[in-house]
């Protein structure tokens, strides 16, 4: 299984001390050494770091950490194999552009006979994943959905937890997907957030001894909401998903929570 | 006006000692220093490293010539702004996927007018040079010419010459286009290529002082073809391009010229 990590918020924040969590867990405490990903935005582009090897030696993950990119929104991935070789083209996140803004996918589990299952249409994948592959069907019925270009957020939300709930019926479907303004997140198994907002206190690594003192770093407005598939520090209280739930979280708030 | 890099070669091959000539012209030695990216693909599957500022003193370009990344076919691109403000969604190389593959861009000059003439279409720009457009005018018309998906190399690389000449028409349309298995390079105004093959000889950056001996690092079989807007050092004898030309590079070797 993969592991994901998402980051949205109200003021430009780095996420080193989350995908620190992460990187441990690629490869160093964690069984998932096939590679990783950090997908970093600037408005509606995003910027992203791959790199099919493990994320706990890489000295590309070391750089990102000593090089923090403030961005507003984030989505990090690293990698345990179950289908689709070790590769750049099957490494997470996928980004595609629609409607002129990118697109960013990560995902958490194994979505069976989604390859005999994907209709034609204009996203197709490049790797072998089943993962790439029910992102690029998530991507075609969006587009379908909205032909005449991005729609309102709350109607782009509910088609994507619907689409969520049709192409994960048969498997397992975690996923993180942002889209430059919002961040959806689905719970199909295990999923956990938490806003971090005033008063900021310190916080610790689960895997890791790595402590942070969020009061230091921040202001009394700035909200960071954090998306992991499982929490990532053991002095917080994180809030578990709900199977069949989609969150979406937009300027550092969950705006809404809908059945997926 | 922008610089730029290709480089499409029969064994994987580093593309540090050019790049390193190349950001050396952003911001150091040149005018270039309103961005940088570096593209280098694996198979049909491309990673970029893009950076809203310039290469020569970027922190990034210096982790990359530290680290270098072996490939079959990469573009880097240095950025002087002309259309477009400073940012990530105006930094060169754009990538987009169609047929399952990426492809990658990067343009030298100016194309007027192509922001009123861009087509609907199913490939849009997130950002607000005229090059992206250009780019997603030059992505529609390959699309709506294959429907069925990717086509024999030749007949793609015949479609990209036309759509170049058509597009490049009210401006000057120097670029680099790859799509993971051929490179396609127009020079409008200025473009210059050379084949590195045995018997491999030294050569000194005609921007820095860097000299690499190329016999020490090759094989007898190994061919590199290296196309930069301008010649990248002093004692190559590089072939300049010829306006209204196409050059399409496959597995190192100039394959085929075309008008454009």
């Amino acid at each position: 299984m993969c592991e994901l990590l998402g980051m949205e918020c109200n003021v430009p924040t780095d996420i080193v001390f989350s995908f620190s969590g992460l990187a441990a867990r690629g490869g160093g405490r964690g069984p998932h050494a096939d590679g990783w990903g950090l997908a970093l935005y600037e408005g509606r582009s995003v910027r992203t770091f791959l790199e099919p090897a493990a994320a706990s030696n890489s000295s590309l993950a070391a750089y990102l950490r000593s090089n923090p990119i403030k961005t507003l929104l984030a989505i990090a991935h690293v990698r345990q194999r179950t289908r689709g070789p070790v590769s750049l083209a099957n490494t997470h996140p996928f980004v595609r552009e629609l409607w002129g803004r990118h697109f960013t996918f990560a995902h958490n589990g194994t979505v069976r006979g989604i390859k005999q299952r994907l209709e034609p249409g204009r996203f197709r994948p490049i790797g072998t994943t089943d993962s790439e592959y029910a992102f690029c069907a998530l991507m075609n019925r969006l587009e379908r959905a909205f032909p005449k270009g991005y729609p309102e957020p709350q109607a782009l939300a509910r088609a994507v937890a619907r689409a969520g709930r049709e192409i994960g019926d048969r498997g397992t479907f975690n996923f993180l997907l942002a889209d430059g303004s919002q961040l959806f997140a689905r719970c199909a198994t295990k999923l956990c957030y938490i806003i971090r907002k005033a008063p900021f206190a310190k916080a610790t690594l689960a895997d890791d001894d790595l402590e942070v003192d969020f009061s230091t770093v921040t202001t009394p407005r700035d909200r960071v909401a954090v998306i992991a598939t499982a929490p990532l520090t053991r002095d917080e209280d994180w809030t578990l998903g709900v199977p069949g739930q989609m969150w979406v979280f937009r300027r550092g708030r969950l705006a809404e929570t809908l059945p997926s």
